[in-house]
């Protein structure tokens, strides 16, 4: 029998209504004291009860077009709507199209004689159109087109099932228009030589220039983010909660920056962080609806949204390299799935941990080789994996007859045996975070001995 | 039993090959004489192989996962693939962002020493970065960004059936960042006032500010052309067929502005073929494969998305009022069908003409009053109209039982009796393209007489 929980509570409809009275309280303060990231706050609520109102309305609607899927970690495997993710991420698209005139408020009513009149007349309005920061505008523009694109794709992604090699690409397309606004705003394609390595070469040069090659890293970069967080998921939670956790750490990077306002990266980072707080709102609510237990599945459109989000931020806000290192658990799962994916070692449909309905914990799922056994080189390194407690194998006169699978979450049941799924999710997604904030710091700290600079102090170690 | 025509024929590659070597030509021409309309005409090409290679491949896909109806004006009705519209549309977003680079070929290679060498260093990027028409970009990415998110409205259309109020308020969100840009570029919200209205009231200003009240303008035009093409539906062909008479009809027009380089409209104009030439490519494509007998249905994401392309054009080379001339057909139509829409006369779910499978030919289809007889003034003024011979009426003991349903393609079945399909839709079309030829001439004639000035010959008349 199909168990389709119940989808819409009791609303507690006293914290809306005072919710959105803040929100629009928020988001029409902007006019007074010019404050975008007030209207981003703002923006942030707004989109937490948009979405949370429409995700358990749609969920119904989703299942019966045959958007579903078994929750197969649950007694009793009941379906869940699939691919509700849309429904936040378009939300926070047309948050993002209202939140245009607050973002540029200063500039839109630059030019009045006071007392609330706007003057008449074209003068005004050429003067507006001369002073807008249109390069900005593009650059968000650009931004946001660059998310519908994603959207778009995942949606056919979704209904569809695309193959491999259209999913890897399309993002990239969809990224142009926001390369070549970099190209035309910004056009930095140098990185900077660490100090050691200008030591131990003999260089000069505290530089270099990329030229194209920095374009086809950015275009990496854009394949590589939507992508490493679609791979990193299968637990309840933990496609949302990796992007509210890379969302609090981008943000908190970016409070590094916002707290002084002469620094030349404030712009940049008071944009990204304009970008990150509404998304925040939106992926709050999809994690309330996505948390153990679930009630509705997440789909690969917020993936690949999300993934997005951070990869245009990141760009555009000319912090790409550390963004990165805000990655690492992702980078960490791909390189560690890497051996599977690109079949080295046989890959199973589903790589989700085995659910025993008996305890009802997780406990790591296996690859069986029975009938695609492993090659001389790559059973070598996995039995050195195993030395180093990085797989569990199960051998039969030597020969490794079944492997955990490569992926993040599997190894967290190797290392720390079976778990409850939330106790699951909880644990990865603190790690993440714990991993991040050391990053952060390091970014801070050691950047400035490698590169003898770092761009938050704004002064030359070296 | 159903019947699904075979969809994949035996592709004439040759033609694919030399159209493809004929596309990327034109495309890449560009580089040497910085003209865009070639590439336009190159992406069009581009854009046509690619749809017309994508149409018949994902039309099984399509009807696999649901996407799929009955035609009901053929013998044995069989099942084609649903919303496949979808497919031209996305390949013309993704054409447009290639486009970018070429559209603004000029601006990025403007600074270098010659010998085909880009010049290296900050400098030269700094100088793309403040010669570059930024406000030109981002009117051009908001145009595709207003496009996109009409796609993916249409497309959580087809699938989810949205109510009629939704359907009717998101092109308007999607619409907000053209707006802006055009409150902010352009921002002119004057309209001329004809020459005999300033006689009869003794007015001296030849113009008056409608301020925000234009931007309604704008905005109900943006709801209304996407509207107008979906409702003016239902005949093979003519979904796509009418976006086509109305792409060469606005291109006509952009022609008379494109052969004199020193009109201030040349730019706007300019921009209007770039954006068209392309989406004739693809909308021709579809044409070909939902034209009778069709092989595959346009769904409501084209007739969305190709109305929104108008509207978008219309606005951001300022020439909505001269749009409007041409969607004359719509506006009749829309006109005609209101009595239907808002209720005041019963509307059967279809309104489709009536196929009869002996002649193999339509007939004017019916809305039955048995159950809800019309009022008292409704009926009078049906009388009026059958009178003008615009409606067919069945009556018994002087009450009205049927009327034709009312719409242009049933009006036609009235007027000029039953037709086949492909007769039925060529007579409308050619209607459309006649009736906007002769609105045209109207417009560089009598636009001169009534304000006294056509902006095409720049002189003051009176």
């Amino acid at each position: 029998m199909l168990v389709v929980p119940k989808l819409v509570p009791k609303i507690s409809n006293m914290f809306q209504v005072a919710g959105l009275i803040l929100s629009f309280g928020l988001i029409l303060s902007t006019s007074l004291n010019h404050q975008p990231l007030q209207s981003a706050v703002g923006f942030s609520i707004l989109g937490y009860i948009v979405s949370n109102y429409l995700i358990p309305r749609a969920a119904p609607v989703f299942i019966r077009k045959g958007l579903s899927g078994k929750d197969l970690s649950k007694v009793g495997n009941p379906v869940l709507a699939e691919a509700i993710g849309v429904i936040p991420a378009i939300t926070y698209l047309f948050l993002m199209f209202l939140f245009i005139p607050f973002l540029f408020f200063k500039f839109l009513i630059t030019e009045t004689s006071g007392g609330g009149s706007r003057d008449s007349g074209h003068t005004v309005l050429e003067d507006v159109g001369s002073l807008f920061p249109h390069n900005k505008l593009a650059s968000y523009l650009s931004s946001i087109l660059c998310l519908e694109s994603v959207i778009l794709l995942g949606l056919m992604d979704d209904l569809f099932d695309l193959r491999w090699r259209h999913k890897f690409l399309i993002p990239a397309v969809g990224a142009i228009p926001l390369l070549i606004v970099y190209y035309i705003d910004f056009g930095v394609t140098w990185i900077l030589v660490p100090k050691f390595v200008r030591q131990l070469t003999g260089w000069e040069q505290t530089s270099i220039d990329l030229g194209w090659l920095y374009y086809g890293y950015m275009g990496a970069l854009i394949i590589f983010c939507p992508n490493s967080v679609n791979i990193l998921a299968g637990v309840n939670g933990l496609e949302v909660g990796q992007t509210v956790v890379l969302g609090v750490l981008v943000l908190l990077n970016d409070l590094c920056y916002l707290v002084s306002p002469d620094s030349p990266a404030f712009e940049t980072h008071l944009y990204s962080a304009c970008m990150l707080i509404p998304f925040l709102g939106v992926a709050l609510s999809l994690l309330k609806w996505n948390w153990f237990p679930a009630k509705v599945f997440v789909g690969d459109t917020f993936c690949y949204f999300s993934g997005m989000v951070f990869a245009v931020v990141g760009i555009s806000s000319h912090f790409s390299k550390t963004l990165l290192l805000f990655f690492s658990m992702q980078i960490v799962n791909f390189v560690y799935s890497s051996p599977q994916l690109f079949g080295l070692v046989f890959c199973p449909r589903h790589r989700l941990p085995k659910f025993n309905s008996e305890d009802g914990k997780l406990y790591p799922s296996r690859a069986n080789f029975k009938e695609k056994p492993l090659k001389k080189w790559v059973a070598a390194a996995m039995l050195l994996l195993e030395r180093f407690k990085l797989v569990q194998l199960t051998k039969k006169d030597g020969i490794i007859e079944e492997s955990s699978n490569l992926t993040i979450i599997n190894l967290f049941l190797v290392w720390f045996g079976p778990m409850r799924e939330d106790q699951l999710c909880s644990a990865l997604l603190f790690t993440q975070f714990a991993v991040g904030l050391v990053c952060l710091v390091l970014r801070h700290t050691l950047a400035s001995l490698l590169f003898g600079y770092d761009n938050l102090f704004l002064k030359f170690v070296s």
